[in-house]
């Protein structure tokens, strides 16, 4: 590689449907991309890691993937994917598949976590200390940037299992999350939409009650972020987020429930600038996983 | 000040109830203390900087005050106390009186972060990436210390205020929070207590039913706060939490909400070791603001 060209990187996006990879130095410089199905874990890294050997070389490679995944870098299984809920992927030594193909720094961290990542790096969190990425689509997964670090502690945040009040005391939906039942994404994720009203969320029309009733459970968890992290700003992207007229029902509901308690001017009067769409589009998982191979090189 | 003896600092602990002011180089050298009752600003300043004048030198200040006070560095109001719940600190510039006298540095910082500061440096929370500290008492807040600074970002959290869902359907206390009525604060901060039952917390016995809901209306917000932030522990304190015995109550609450979603031993296996008081008790707020005219030195 010449002097004068810039570095560049691996990402994968691993999501338990699609496996997304790229080699790039940045959004404006991609070099190659490639996107499949997931499949089993052998077809679908081997298709990745034939992918990345076919565009050598890059300085770092970034990983955003789903989960449970196994983050602490102290422990013997660290990089497994350890799920219950993609059949095969039990247990799947994905940052392992990688260290032995490519002797470069490797970095690995949840798919929301990158997402953040690439949306504070390029997007629409840029230059912010505090981003939070909500993800409301199969699950409802959350992520952050803090001082330009990806959220970790005990583990990573789990943002979609918080409990919040029902909106009606005479709901009797269930939910439908194995662990909690009613918890966010119990009552908010695409398949508890699908499970109350019968129909996928994408058939339902915008006017359907079901919107506003996910507009209010949404809103119940954002402002339950907003008291915890006090994010400067609030990015929704996911399959169930791609109907955009859920924006406003969120924000109106969001500004109802604070009551003018969190006196900034972003909510009080600025929220349309607050919670909004992923700014790279479908592109912030993949270029947050860029971002982390720059971050780890 | 010779050039053996340790720096000195001064901490402020700006309550609505009560003020302390120490001079000290850390928990195991205290040069002097004092408390008295926080009346009108010009009297309990006045009494404070009069304290801090009899001992000079100190190399910093570190306040951590009740609120809402403004933590803007870059605002015109920066370090004022704005409140409508104590009579006459309705606008008081805390900052600015100690800026006027003390030509040193001075951190000024939400009193619960500070506390949670405190923990991090001297006690339960020393040498952790995220830790937690929740005050129970005439309200309920939260502050966090992540890879070693203070949570801020639009502003800084107000914990106490998420919404959680009800313990029983049927329930119809309708919360005290003025502005959100059954907010966590409103079902289960002190005065939430006394209104539901009729009596001072403090004056009802610990096999009152009282202790169980309120151990479970806390679980609610700390496994909300597990879900989001991943702390690697949770430091309980303030007045209500001197009812040890709502300890266990809590702690097996939590772990019937969590149902061995999170996959961490400290919750699997020793959560005794992960929800716990504070080791530097009723000092955690003093020996934080020492802990911040540290970092602000």
């Amino acid at each position: 590689m010449g002097r004068d060209q810039p570095l560049r990187y691996a990402g994968i996006e691993a999501g338990g449907t699609k496996f997304v990879c790229m080699v790039a130095a940045g959004p404006d410089d991609v070099g190659a991309q490639a996107k499949f199905p997931t499949t089993t874990p052998e077809e679908t890294l081997g298709r990745a890691v034939a992918f990345f050997k076919a565009h050598e070389p890059f300085a770092a490679v970034g990983i955003g993937t789903f989960g449970p995944c196994d983050f602490d870098p102290a422990s013997p299984t660290y990089g497994h994917i350890k799920t219950s809920i993609k059949r095969g992927w039990e247990v799947v030594d994905i940052l392992g598949t990688f260290r032995r193909d490519f002797p470069v720094p490797i970095g690995i961290d949840t798919d929301v976590n990158v997402a953040a990542l690439g949306e504070w790096k390029w997007g629409a969190g840029q230059g912010l200390d505090v981003v939070l990425y909500l993800t409301v689509g199969t699950g409802i997964g959350g992520g952050g940037v803090m001082n330009g670090r990806m959220m970790h502690g005990l583990i990573h945040p789990e943002m979609g299992h918080i409990r919040v009040p029902r909106i009606s005391s005479t709901d009797e939906f269930a939910g439908i999350c194995p662990y909690h039942g009613d918890c966010l994404q119990g009552l908010a994720a695409g398949p508890a939409i699908q499970a109350r009203w019968g129909k996928p969320a994408e058939e339902l029309p915008p006017d359907h009650p079901a919107w506003e009733m996910e507009a209010r459970h949404l809103a119940l968890g954002i402002s339950n972020y907003i008291c915890v992290l006090s994010p400067r700003r609030i990015i929704l992207g996911g399959g169930v987020m791609q109907q955009r007229h859920l924006f406003p029902l969120i924000r109106k509901e969001v500004k109802r429930l604070l009551n003018d308690y969190i006196p900034s001017p972003m909510i009080l009067e600025r929220i349309d600038e607050y919670i909004v769409p992923p700014r790279l589009g479908d592109q912030s998982g993949i270029l947050g996983a860029i971002a982390l191979a720059q971050q780890t090189a």
